[in-house]
């Protein structure tokens, strides 16, 4: 008998707030194709520079989905 | 004329007994998914302990699959 | 409201005559299943050798998606 | 004479809203065992995902701690 | 005609509250001499620890910046 | 109310006979003075080689554990 | 006496053509403000992609110059 | 009088069975071009996949070996 | 029965042109002393710069050699 | 019957001269703590500088330690 | 009120006789031009080879340098 | 016409005494079987441990080396 397997899928996500917001944010636009999203790793974190300030915390997160049966 | 493409998908696979075994595992389970599978990438060795022992080994593979023409 | 989200997908490409054709083969060869690519990063730099000489480049590149609303 | 040493520890924090509340966390909970704490540096954020939502925020750190003389 | 130019420069800021402030602040500090700031890249997160808490957060950011014509 | 805690242990065990067994081997020896072990990660591979063979096999592992609290 | 001494400068330049076009073309843009320019290492290759061809190539390249005396 | 020096050489080994025997198979294979063996770092395992399973594993190894006097 | 086996020589190439034309040139000076040359991967690229240009293109590549039996 | 096994502790040590100096003086000051110290690896070299001069050499090492049985 | 901040600048340091007085060497040249240095890591250590001997030992060091208010 | 072509090869050297004499010591031991030495870059420094103190500091380096026309 095998035990379970998984997929990565590589995301990034995008938020005006904070990197935890831009990582819930990919979370939520990933919920309809990836139904099974178990744990994620954090890869990188960006931001895009507007007038002195960040205006996006852009996050790379690599998804963990149970691959189903 | 153009050559082959391939395209690379980051697997997690398990077992009980060995490495070698929990990347067959996941080849098995991802064979209906991808069916052009030609050579894989061992990424990453972890496992989890039970008892002071290895209860799973879990390998992360990245696997190359020929695109369809 | 949400920023954008993005997905990564990691490819191979190959040509006989340079780097830049052979990520250019690549990109021409997921169009259709990979409709909204935006950027890449060049990962790796392979090639084959016959009579010593680089009969084949292979690249391989992360390409950066948007993933539609 | 010689000047100071360090040593460094190795450690998994855990909270459910933010990186930051992860480190705090895992610093509060060191305390009594790792008495000299002088710096951290933030090595892996990673997460558990329920219901399409980050339920748990996992901070990997290394502290450097001052060796007592 | 050649396409547009960029410059890297890697600065630490340090804040007594979080990850985003304490990038925020480098970039406020950076604003004057660095006119052209366009995006970032976060490196590396540390910080310094009093009372076994973080007393202050310190990010390590590559900033890009437009070379003007 | 904090989540749970952990601390990582980097580890060399040796065997004559596999890498899984090098690991077995080094968490039998660390199970009394590491008592709640709940995973590892493989973090290199090595060996001895005497008479052209592979005389002892060497693995380095993170192995991560429960703080109690 | 000392011996030379030498900054690194990183820049990304951009073309349309080729990754050695890009490098020539931010070489020819610093020239200006970085006079004594030796060598530089070719620390990442990314580009824009446009209708699924790529429409901008980006060279990362660190640049060592001669500090004058 | 100076110490031991040692040469490093990066060979590639093949099994159908399993890792520990790739790394064996090309320390036999080298033996005759290389006769003073002491040690051995894996640097790599991939492998070739046919009919959905590992058809072949393919070992990295770097071989320390000791230069004669 | 064992499968074949492979040895990686590290080779720096040299062109006034292109990193192409510099990874050919050096597996073009290799062939004498290196005959079974089958794939390579590029490790890194790098140049001189003269008068604001690249002088010269600098290639260092990895050779995987069939050993012979 | 199972090979020795080892732990790794990473430590950080200091000096007015030099590096080697600063890894003299860590092992010395470990010594206490940590009987059975075998090998180290050097991980880091860092430094404090004061009136444009180093005024202390940094090292971190990762000591080697056999576990008593 | 915010925190400090800092720069990192990276350069390449030279010495006919060791590493620690290639260092010394490019703080000393780099002193006029970067009047806040407080701390610098070690990146690389290279050299060139003149009759079998080394003749230049080569440190890359990056310095952090307070930011000036 | 075709320009300059190098090998690498990878050593590692011992001292009683410091990282610069394992260097030198080295090349001295290389320097008949490699005759065209060029330069060398320092891979790693490790080194044995007895009775609290550095026995031996052992280099890695990777030296640059003509290839002969």
């Amino acid at each position: 008998m095998q035990g379970h397997s998984y997929q990565y899928f590589e995301l990034v996500g995008t938020s005006k707030t904070s990197v935890e917001d831009a990582v819930q944010n990919v979370l939520a636009k990933a919920a309809s194709s990836l139904p099974n999203m178990r744990w994620f790793q954090l890869v990188e974190t960006r931001g895009a520079i507007k007038d002195n300030k960040v205006s996006e915390w852009q996050v790379t997160v690599k998804v963990g989905c149970r691959i189903e049966e």
